[in-house]
């Protein structure tokens, strides 16, 4: 880890550390030895959210608590901490132990993703809640103000029970028609149906829940292309 | 709600607000009408989570990640909210709809839970982190002070398989042996064994997951009792 690294990672994060063996604390991965990351990991990760949460509750001042739970849900996830973390260059400056090291781990998104929420937990314990609360918001700054729709980020089977209610027709129906394979490898298929309709989507998945939300969305597919038609 | 109850809960919470219409709001059940609880809630939980994990933190300098976790669900759940609810005697200043009113709303544990995150909530609201911490430690403090063991909180499962690994024996085995009933009301049954061993137990419940974890959990006793004898 070079001086110069740790010099940009500090400036793109806009905080500069007291005590900068809490930086690097943040930034050492579990398989380079027992003074690792997880444990600011896990102060770094109820600070995300927390923070977050209140942005978009303060942003969307009419949004309902289970659209500001699916939009906090899709901002504080591993894919998207692991973008912010490849913009900081965090792989450049991650301690890795030797395996690690040898298989990419400084490339995997979930070691990105939590060296991300190390180092905003570092910032906290450094810092206090305020600058903590500042860097957070400055990096995420640009999902906050790109939100999906709030519709978009609900499942299938809810969203086609949304669109039945609304033009009231009766709620749909899963039937499971088959469950394949040995026990731990099972692949189950699952028909959706209108009660009103003679439309039948089928959707297959390692789960039932999973097969059940791909009929749905094929369901929705059908139904609202036939509503555009 | 009368001014002394009220007086009394601003005693207890040891913060007074200088905007009430906020922790009224606070106390308003989604049953009485749009201007709820529910977003307060929702950010109240996230500081709650925060505050309670960073508390876990500082006290715990040796725990792992892992069990800082165990930790933090076992105290910021609807039973243990509830029952900090309770002491501050939140049902007597909820403001419930008629129907929840009628149903007994003012004693339902997640009600209760619900209402004492969103007071947090509001004490954030109305004076900022500082404020919000110290409400939400002091409420807390007799549970952080009297932590379970770290063990007891791990599943069965989980317990099972560290027992025997701590013994040098191989890892349980576990098998379906029914599945009955109809397709949302199935009932499991799991056999738990053990490679070395002629011991076996069952579990049943109505999830595959859940089978499982009783039959590990008949397992541990079993086994446990025989090292004992």
């Amino acid at each position: 880890m070079t001086g110069a690294a740790l010099d940009r990672l500090t400036r793109q994060l806009g905080y500069t550390f007291r005590d900068p063996q809490l930086l690097a604390r943040a930034l050492t991965h579990r398989s380079a030895g027992a003074a690792n990351n997880e444990r600011l990991e896990f102060l770094g990760d109820g600070l995300i959210n927390f923070v977050v949460g209140e942005a978009l509750f303060q942003a969307r001042t009419a949004a309902e608590e289970g659209d500001l739970s699916r939009w906090r849900a899709s901002l504080v996830c591993e894919e998207s901490l692991a973008r912010l973390a490849d913009r900081l260059k965090l792989g450049d400056v991650l301690i890795l132990g030797s395996g690690e090291l040898k298989s990419g781990g400084f490339r995997r998104a979930s070691i990105l993703a939590d060296t991300l929420e190390a180092v905003l937990g570092a910032v906290y314990l450094d810092g206090g809640f305020a600058p903590a609360r500042e860097t957070c918001l400055r990096l995420m700054q640009e999902l906050l103000d790109q939100l999906p729709d709030a519709a978009s980020l609900k499942d299938s089977k809810t969203r086609l029970q949304e669109f039945l209610q609304g033009r009231a027709r009766p709620l749909p129906l899963y039937e499971l028609l088959s469950a394949e394979g040995p026990p731990h490898e099972q692949w189950f298929t699952v028909r959706c149906r209108l009660a009103d309709g003679a439309e039948g989507t089928e959707g297959r998945a390692g789960s039932r829940r999973g097969a059940e939300q791909e009929a749905a969305e094929k369901m929705l597919q059908l139904i609202s292309e036939a509503t555009h038609a």
